[in-house]
């Protein structure tokens, strides 16, 4: 188990360092061209959860998102308890990860988001976006596992575009995104908002998916 | 059957959520450059074929498109009136992808297309993309089965490139962005040509690829 | 044969299509930005090339380039005769492809290039893509035959930035972009260089290829 | 031995062929948006070494970068003497493939960089991305080893973004790098400071990452 933590750890951590460092990146390079810098940062994002949960996988499951986790936990795949490490711990590393692209691209550690993201469209998008990621973790599973990690890359990717919130889906990426003020952020008052659509998503996929895709 | 008809409701919406969610948000953020927008338009869209065809296609077969069902039923894969079917749920559940994506963007749901798209080359365009897409669905099946979701997904994504139409190849999808006045778009009295153009390329496709084809 | 040569017909004219087709589309949108333009074309082609190469390979090997026929003619995996055919249909189809192109986006179907492309930088270029892609297709075959498409595509879409002349890398492609005064032509005066490089490239892979990649 | 040498000289070469050679076309045609002439740069990079990769792996293991030779040296997979060879065949193979680069765009073959590349955030992120790399390869290794190539390609086009130093991660690319004065440079005097923190990223690997990824 102590692996297992070690792996969700390090997976979060590193997939908030790829989507705050790209998302700053490309902010501060794309001129001005908001639909440039969504494109370099939906890129950055895509690949970096393949390769994350391609390598993380065999450990953990490569979860390194609460509402895939819950989903886990519900459906039986793994115990309750182990659900709740698995969150007590993505949440914190998140957070560290956020620190680690901060540190990284010389800009203070410590910062609190100023971005506003709230809105009935925003938030049907992320319970809309956090079903779908579900489905595709629940669907690939079923029709071809060793696809899921190139296939929750790349609807992470299209979620940038095709959702008006650029699809978080994850409350510990949710979480930590509040501690950046780069253009990755979300005002801490606003988290809750994201997280509740993303446990409606989340409560969706539980109830829905197992029908869709039983054998 | 009742399960092969919700994945293809299921995957046709979201296809069509993909499709003009990602052409509203690219062009919003794009600053005016046309390029640009259809690059982002175009590779969500590629990796939206992507994923829903891989997890739905064990399934229902992922048609989510009419021209789809009809080379199916004409090759015997499937039977006529399970082909029927297809088609009653693929259009229905296409518009209401694309009212899905006006509620994610806070846009009116009700919306009527102004956009014109007409003329030979355009016409010439959905013929050939019909026929291009049918040819790789086809010969995909026959040379490497698993990959057709990414065949799919790589075609259309360069189809927005290679016609001058942006390769909609889809009479489901055609008639659906009739029903959005997003960059995405199509002039209701412009949808027959386009769908006439589409029909005409799969009877080449019918007429042609099974002898190409063959074992 | 005769479906093999049909399969090089149909394979070498979609390529040209996707090739010119998308550099004019990508021109035509891209606001004089010539990145932008050559990143869409070079997308498009690259996928273009994946999905051609997968579903026609296991019918003719999918050459669509006469340097591929003559390398594999000398290294002994064809007849003299059969490249030699497949050469006479690669050339008259790639023009094909070129019109088809035109038709699509409405332009006047027969043109001439008047676009310089030449220099020895540009030569040496032609000799390397020439040799890197004959590299990437007999070390493919050795190490991983059933990701050559993928390969093949990758390499193209990087030629477009590596090199200076932008990978034509085909005597075929060469001349039909002779027929074309889209952005993605070449003057018919420049061919020649052009299609002497690209030769001097395969006779060098011809010479040391087989010594790198047998088993 | 030999033949493995010939492996990691040509395909060291070639990836700095790709680097510096696409760093000056998106350069040149991106009209002054970095972010753009990074996308393209990025793209072509990870493009590049997952064909070079899958090609390559077969003979020699495809390093083509000390801080992996030094890995798989330390972790037993290779002898340390096989491992200075390769060291020692890189570096001046990078430095070659910079030089045919130069002659490809038509530049002076022989410069030196004038780039600055110094800074705490700088070195730091040449370390995350020298152990990201790492943990990338020797991850994909134990999960799913025939992915490494994509995976690498992948991690590395992520770590343009996600790094503020663009994840050189690799001495020979970083020594290479100083003799072209193109966008892809580094100054002389830099370049200690980024091979000195490529090593303590590899260390930190070599403690870490076989407890991590052990059976």
């Amino acid at each position: 188990m102590i692996r297992k933590l070690w792996a969700e750890a390090l997976g979060t951590a590193l997939l908030l360092a790829v989507v705050v460092g790209s998302a700053n990146m490309a902010h501060d390079l794309a001129g001005g061209n908001a639909a440039l810098a969504l494109l370099c940062n939906s890129i950055a994002t895509g690949l970096g959860l393949y390769f994350l949960i391609t390598i993380l996988a065999p450990i953990s499951g490569a979860h390194l998102n609460p509402a895939v986790s819950l989903y886990f936990a519900a459906t039986g795949e793994i115990g309750a308890r182990d659900a709740a490490l698995y969150v007590a711990v993505q949440i914190p590393s998140a957070v560290a990860g956020v620190w680690l692209a901060h540190a990284m691209f010389g800009l203070d550690i410590i910062q609190i988001s100023t971005t506003p993201r709230s809105g009935g469209g925003l938030w049907l998008s992320e319970a809309v976006s956090t079903f779908g990621l579900l489905m595709v973790i629940a669907g690939g599973l079923r029709s071809k596992a060793e696809a899921v990690p190139a296939l929750v890359g790349a609807y992470i990717a299209a979620g940038y575009w095709f959702t008006s919130s650029s699809s978080f889906a994850n409350p510990a990426v949710t979480i930590a995104r509040g501690f950046t003020d780069t253009a990755a952020g979300i005002a801490p008052a606003h988290i809750a908002g994201y997280v509740i659509a993303q446990t409606i998503g989340a409560i969706l996929a539980i109830v829905l998916l197992p029908k869709l895709f039983s054998r």
